[in-house]
């Protein structure tokens, strides 16, 4: 019998869409087994489920999905049924709803559907997680912030997460609340970590052998500090702004590629050769002096 | 004889300090011959010139200077006057003020005044300019943007600038209007271009090698674009995300130095070795799979 294989991670932005083409949503369900799939949501991140359920449930329906299953845990104990463990084990997919990540992985973290969550995934479940439940997927988690923040020790909070996906940090609604600030102090706390920040209405989709794949309308950014030269974090006090150098960043959107592991790019062909000359000015028409 | 030596370059963010220390002003006068200095300060740019000459000179006199003139291009004939060129001929310093680079760039550019300037920089003249007189400085300036805007080709119109400083856009009160996504999209046009976004009440100095020193109470973000392996640029409508790899951003304070020949910086030396822990994680604690 061959090794289990894990499942597929979506890690999408928020606010993707439910109601028209729902591509983020159906190549979640494809991935799942399509109509035969076993689609379990978990809206236990927000405090008003039912109609996130319900938007959900309609959703995977309308694109042919028949064994579907809502659940919200409103307490741990709830996090402990049998019932619904049960039901974990069962699905091919389980989707996790936006809300409070820190009410999700609070209720959660440590629990039997925890446990069983982790035991799921490295035999096949796919995972999805939006918003909240985007934040939540990784083992360091952005608990709270501020967006519009230049990197400061008081740009972000982080917390444990639930430990789905490690090496990186994840923010969400990305671009929309102009979070690179943030996820740039995230990465100077330990240039280990990769930072991810997700745009609205897009996915990004990691592969069991690391490799992840940008899917929707926006981009994916990522922050990676493996190169960085120097850093004043450890001197600052909160709210002062942070010193560094060698921070990377790449934006990438439909066709890029990343590996986790070696941090490799593919770049699509047609985007291969970095623009080279803007209708202002090209390189040969400047002279090497530095100023003047 | 010996070959004439540039002058200093005080490229300051906006909102410097005209009341207190005034640590940038000082140091401008300073480099210009403190109180031998003989400074000209232009609000050209100004729709309202006459409260920030008033105000620039009283924070020059309180420095000690004796010798300060005060002037205001309405038109560009004003700027082909024989009077006020005579005034920059003489001047160790010129200090243009804040207020619309267009309208600076567009009143001076081609003029005597204009010039003048450029002769009396290589000859040693001292040049500070703030706000929308810092804008103005580089070759290739951004005269229009959104601030708190992700990569995108509506993110800046670019214009060409008074040309004092090549090789780097410039952009200003830039943590306080988070201004790194235009800033980025502004250097993705042309990765020659460095992008130097520099914060209020702070200065980026360039010395006649080159060599580039930050002060004040902010910090100077560098986005440098020459390692780029890719980017979407060329077949973007004006509002969609750009994508792309590799840019390079090092965030600099007091005490670290950039040289814009060689792109190589200088960290303070107790800030060299990047943090390596945070309080929740280090790397020995992470098994090297890339999920799960």
């Amino acid at each position: 019998m061959s090794k289990p294989t894990r499942g597929n991670l979506f890690v999408v932005g928020g606010a993707e869409d439910k109601e028209r083409g729902k591509l983020i949503l159906r190549r979640f369900l494809d991935a799942a087994g399509a109509e035969a799939a076993r689609i379990l949501v978990v809206a236990t991140a927000s405090a008003r489920p039912e109609k996130l359920l319900a938007d959900y449930e309609s959703a995977f329906r309308e694109l042919g999905a028949s064994d579907i299953h809502l659940c919200y845990q409103e307490q741990r104990a709830d996090a402990q049924d049998p019932a619904v463990i049960a039901l974990l084990r069962q699905a091919t997919g389980v989707y996790f709803t936006g809300g409070d990540q820190l009410k999700l992985v609070t209720t959660l973290g440590g629990t039997g559907f925890a446990s069983a969550l982790h035991d799921c995934y490295r035999s096949g479940l796919h995972i999805g997680g939006t918003s909240a439940g985007a934040s939540a997927m990784s083992t360091v988690m952005i608990a709270r912030g501020r967006g519009r923040s230049a990197p400061r020790l008081a740009s972000v909070r982080l917390s444990p997460g639930l430990g789905i996906l490690r090496r990186v940090i994840v923010d969400q609604h990305f671009q929309e609340r102009d979070r690179i600030g943030r996820l740039m102090a995230a990465v100077l706390r330990n240039p280990y970590m990769l930072g991810f920040g997700i745009d609205e209405d897009t996915a990004f989709i990691v592969s069991p052998d690391g490799r992840v794949e940008v899917l929707g309308r926006g981009t994916l950014t990522i922050v990676d500090g493996a190169e960085l030269i120097g850093s004043s974090i450890a001197d600052m006090k909160e709210n002062e702004p942070i010193a560094f150098a060698g921070m990377k960043v790449h934006v990438l959107g439909t066709g890029w590629e990343f590996q986790i592991g070696s941090r490799a790019i593919t770049v699509p062909h047609h985007h291969h050769t970095p623009a080279s000359a803007s209708d202002l000015i090209t390189t040969s028409t400047i002279p090497e002096g530095d100023t003047e």
